[in-house]
């Protein structure tokens, strides 16, 4: 038996809402099994309530002060040992930060307002303070590496006896992707290595030769630097093909983007469909719109809420003409056709890699004005990605709908880590204010790339640094041998920014063995088309893709195989080789904490935090070379799917089986597989008698916890709950409890 | 200057109408021009009339006797120095046959009738004489070789200066391909390479275990055999579904099929898709129609036809169950929809090789019975070959139709060699008459194949040569070397033909060298997926195909490229060396030989014999080290270029320039560039008072052709014309005879 060492530790974040609740039913079952193994699960505090209390510890009594929890956890990325298991967190706008700090005031916490204003420096280093708190805060710190997600098999499994409902193709199905076939991004790419490291300037030169600095942005030896342009002009001129076309063929028009990743490039992509779509209504009130601070790259929805100050008569002029557009103008998608919010309302509600999978799973149809559902033009303006989504409705047209219960697997080796690509673009993005040239300038005066742009067009720089290049093809060759998969690196010959990523593949994959591998680098229209033939026949293929095809990646084929992509396993494997297991792609979930405050029922699915228990398990078994980890880890997985075979997810409804419920029956299987296992005698005899204890007081346990259920519940606190308060609600079976205690 | 030897010859072949009157007026121009290279052109008689005639020697005099020259054409064959040029000829039927007798009857040649029911031994005799010229006699013999099919640069140029019209395609357009997903030849081909010579047994079996051997099938050693079937019950399933997908989508039904070349199997699958179509009628009258002889394998065509005999009010009662039919089947593409002829009419009107190029060409869209043109299900049963029409669909849906200006080539290397593959199957093709096994065995017993088949399947056996396979493969390195083109060798791994096939493409690519060469392996769709990608960029791309794809592809590219596929250059290298040029794929043109009697135009485009003759004189000049002869196909290409650009091809109506005028033309733009060209003084000098006289007497000569148009004119015979009188009436410009005669 191997001795527990201190690096045989798990660390399991604390966080907000739901997945917070769930923990305090969880946890204390995970230590209990755990510890069995000798494994240290610590916890580490990341809530909204820890992060603004971490922020001002010289207001703070010795007692109240906590330690700053995020930028531990940072440090801990770095150290090859850490095995980190991350639960979803608020990524907190202001309203939930000033609502936090209240509710901390109230309990005692001598801490400031939040400042809107800030005049004094005091104000100023306050607001300071609280902005570190603000929106993603979080996993820029954690995700200090690449991405590595999969459908775990119990998860497949499940998928395979019980699958969700696939819309049927048809053959003569109208729907279609459709993208910019010049002047746009991937139309004017251009890309270098950095030979050196080295500052490079991002320069606009004037018509009249005047030289403006952008940005200077210091590079690192052998990064990749991308630079490229969407013509403005080019860019409407397509939105009006696309929706005269849409009007001759009778095809309901939709556009899918991605503002909330690509924040500053896709708002200003949407504001000019808006523009297009109405051309009319900002031809007639543009200067109107202007004086009212009308934005159409925040969508219709601004014009609807600035016009309001209008008289009602100009309001209602200005709403006919609104009208009159969709006189001559296709049919629009729907957000939601029961409010009337069209496709065109707001910019984050149509996000391109939930949005397309859902069409494509929904026989490639949309909702109309009416609620019906109709064949569609899906338009994508930026060519790069949006060629798999017209891949994929092809694939379909002509194969059928995917079958979920014969189907392969896609699973993502995502290039993440620092960064990577154009998600990390957005402060290298701009829309030109006039004519002229962009480029980039390195500090010796060359000049690598430059764009002749115009007016309104939108130019973006991107970095890939060298050692997130390397990481991930260890990442894909490891993945590879370890699934026993074939994998395909995503890599477009037509595309200046892969030719280079090419050149680093194949210098990075001789570092590898890769004998009996199967490893080929393809552009993606050949890779989709291939990963879904293989997919098809019922085979895996990995794909190994940059940031921007990771995020579309994996929901697009999880969403097809599994019906979503929250049961995704999603792994970080450090770039100094420890690991982050992330849980849960819903979010932190505000619904479910009501529901559990107004009727203690928690809804909160965990099979995220289950399924990523035991990779972190495996993992640390591996590493430390304990099998009884790996063992764990081996049950867990069997737990898990026997939970999911037998429904014993948490139901919506109160009274029925929840969070708690479920908790109790994979505890009960991890149990059972544990005690009946004969790979290690000594853990199957330590955990025969809890075995033998949950599963005689089934009943017992799962009356308990429904008797639980039915009354309000004080938590003592929302963004900083009671503890003490926590585990009473969280932990009402007393047979459940004493069971544990007693391993 | 090289001394001609006898190896440096040419063999024209006259053949029958149309062509035969055009070489009247351009093989002088021929033998002008080529003596001056030391090249003889030879003629060889293969008309229907020389064939008739060669079979009844002993009831000939001597004058009146000619010899066998087809079988001296197929000795020829054989010969490394062959070099023929081979003008369409008359595939026989037998009234075409019948008139032919009777004129040379008339003619004073003492032939006997062709008897239609012989009963003598001696009318057997003459039958079995009268068979060998019926039907395609010729290709069997002369195409000892694969083929080589391109578009000659000449005419690439054209169609690119003077692009054919292409209709748009709509990305929402509904048309598709559709094709069976099991239970088709494909699905349960089967092939072995045999190891050794020897006779293969093609068995039934029945349920009793009777063994009927169908055919014994002597292999040589390498040779590939193939066995499959189709499943007639799968085949009406399918049927049924596309028709009733085309209801409920609203989308037009068509039928593609090739009755002709696969002439067993696919009038079978023809009659499948009446009786399913018109299911009701033939369950009604079922036993009717086959008192009467219907046979839905002829198309509704036969129904028409043989319920003629019925009483007025029985007619009228079929055809109104016909009419009831149309109400629950989708709407039917119409061959001509002004005389109500549908899809399912004559099995032999709609081919799928041209039908389906057309339909793309045509925006997807065909015929529908108000004339108008529609999107269309395009429906063809064996989905070996239909995929690819399915991928060119989705690319032309995606990137739009091809544009013929900037459009790069796809040249075809064809497996044709020795019957190769399906279009060889035909004496090896059942329809199971009973439920049981068929299986292929050797002469010791041993089963190489077999498959369980139920009444009403189609099985079929198809062989291919290891020697021809090799040759292929040669043919297909020399292409790309010479062209300096990629080679797509278009073998699918997922069928056991191509796999055999593979194997030895692999091991004979070995005999070659490939240093620098870029030849691949791709399954069809990936192949024609690649081939578009770069044809749309303007790049070239040799397929590397088996016969049917052959076939197919050679009209399918062409005519995207050029419009049609009648100005490919049809090249055959001899297995043995030689070669065979073929001119024009448009039959011997009946109606042209009317046009020329009636009103002395004769409109044929000898465009084919151009291009035939230029690629005969090249490989003559390259075989002989000749370079004169190598400088006269320059000069040759360089006309024909200029003529197709000045537009001097041979319009259709009388009074304005026919096939004679155009070769004047061709005949002084060859003259010019010998006499300007530098390479080679002698033939400059020789050619210059040539150029001379025609470029002065252009006005002249063409004034002269067109005085001899407007009256009838009188050829002396249909079939077999009157030599002097041809001349007379295919030569009337005196200024341009004297000008060829003092070269």
């Amino acid at each position: 038996m191997t001795t527990p060492t201190s690096e045989q530790k798990i660390v399991y974040t604390l966080t907000d809402e739901a997945p917070f609740l769930a923990t305090g039913s969880f946890l204390p079952i995970v230590r209990a099994f755990t510890s069995a193994a000798g494994i240290k699960v610590e916890t580490s505090d990341i809530s909204v309530a820890a992060r603004v209390l971490a922020g001002f510890p010289e207001r703070l009594t010795e007692e109240q002060q906590v330690t700053d929890t995020l930028a531990e956890l940072g440090e801990l990325t770095k150290d090859p040992s850490c095995n980190l298991i991350k639960l979803p967190n608020i990524s907190a706008s202001i309203p939930q930060l000033k609502a936090a700090i209240a509710e901390l005031q109230s309990q005692g916490y001598d801490i400031p307002d939040y400042p809107d204003e800030p005049s004094t420096d005091e104000e100023k280093d306050i607001q300071a303070r609280y902005s570190k708190v603000l929106g993603s805060a979080v996993n820029p710190v954690l995700r200090q590496g690449n991405s590595d997600r999969r459908a775990p098999p119990a998860v497949k499994a499940f998928a395979r006896k019980f699958p969700h409902s696939m819309g049927e193709w048809s053959k003569a199905s109208r729907s279609h992707a459709d993208y910019m076939r010049g002047g746009d991004f991937f139309s004017s790419e251009q890309s270098v290595t950095m030979e050196e490291a080295g500052d490079v300037r991002l320069e606009f030169v004037d018509k009249d030769g005047n030289v403006e600095v952008k940005k200077t942005v210091a590079l690192q030896e052998g990064e990749v630097f991308d630079s490229m342009f969407m013509s403005a002009k080019a860019l409407d001129s397509f939105f009006e093909r696309t929706l005269q076309e849409c009007k001759a063929d009778g095809v309901m028009w939709s556009l899918h983007v991605k503002a909330t990743m690509m924040k500053v490039s896709h708002p200003i992509v949407f504001g000019h469909a808006v523009r297009v779509f109405y051309r009319e209504v900002f031809e007639k009130y543009g200067e109107l719109f202007e004086e009212l601070g009308v934005n159409p790259n925040n969508g219709m929805n601004s014009v609807y809420e600035k016009i309001k100050t209008l008289p009602q008569s100009q309001q209602e002029e200005i709403e006919e003409a609104i009208h009159a557009c969709y006189e001559h103008r296709p049919e629009m998608a729907m957000v939601d056709s029961v409010k009337g919010i069209t496709n065109l309302h707001i910019p984050s509600d149509v996000i391109v890699d939930a949005s397309m999978p859902a069409m494509i799973r929904n026989s490639g149809k949309m909702w109309g004005r009416d609620g019906k559902v109709k064949d569609t033009k899906a338009v994508m303006p930026e060519s790069t990605y949006a060629r798999i989504y017209q891949e994929m409705i092809h694939f379909c047209r002509t194969n059928g709908a995917f079958d979920p219960t014969t189907m392969g697997s896609v699973p993502n080796v995502g290039l993440m880590a620092m960064k990577a690509e154009e998600y990390g673009s957005h402060d290298k993005t701009f829309e030109m204010s006039q004519d002229g040239t962009m480029r980039v300038v390195k500090a010796d005066g060359t000049v690598l790339m430059q764009h002749d742009v115009e007016k309104g067009d939108i130019w973006r720089a991107c970095q890939t640094k060298d050692a997130a290049v390397r990481d991930w093809v260890k990442l894909a060759v490891t993945r590879s041998r370890q699934s026993d998969t074939p994998a395909i690196f995503w890599l477009d010959a037509e595309r200046a920014h892969d030719r280079q990523l090419r050149l680093k593949v194949e210098k990075y994959l001789k570092e590898h063995d890769t004998e009996g591998l199967d490893l080929r680098i393809m552009g993606y229209s050949r890779a989709i088309r291939t990963s879904m033939e293989r997919m098809i026949r019922g085979k895996d293929t990995i794909s190994v893709s940059g940031n921007v095809l990771r995020d579309y990646l994996t929901d697009l084929f999880p969403i097809m195989e599994l019906g979503t992509s929250a049961k995704m396993l999603s792994i970080v494997p450090m770039l100094n080789g420890g690991g982050m297991y992330e849980t849960g792609a819903g979010g932190s979930a505000p619904k479910h904490v009501q529901q559990v405050q107004e009727e203690n029922h928690l809804r909160w699915d965990s099979l995220g935090e289950f399924l990523a228990l035991a990779v972190s398990l495996e993992e640390l078994g591996i590493k430390n070379d304990n099998p009884q980890a790996e063992l764990m880890a081996k049950a867990l997985d069997a737990a898990t799917g026997q939970l999911l075979e037998n429904n014993k997810s948490p139901s919506r409804k109160v009274g029925e089986l929840d969070n708690r419920g479920s908790h109790f029956y994979l505890a009960m299987y991890w149990a059972q597989y544990l005690a009946e296992q004969t790979e290690n005698a000594d853990l199957a005899a330590r955990f025969a008698p809890l075995a033998k204890a949950l599963t005689e007081n089934e009943a017992k346990i799962v009356q308990e916890l429904a008797d639980a259920q039915g009354q309000a519940a004080d938590l003592g606190g929302y963004y900083h709950p009671d503890m003490a308060k926590v585990d009473a609600v969280m932990r009402p079976s007393k047979t459940l409890n004493d069971a544990l205690a007693a391993l």
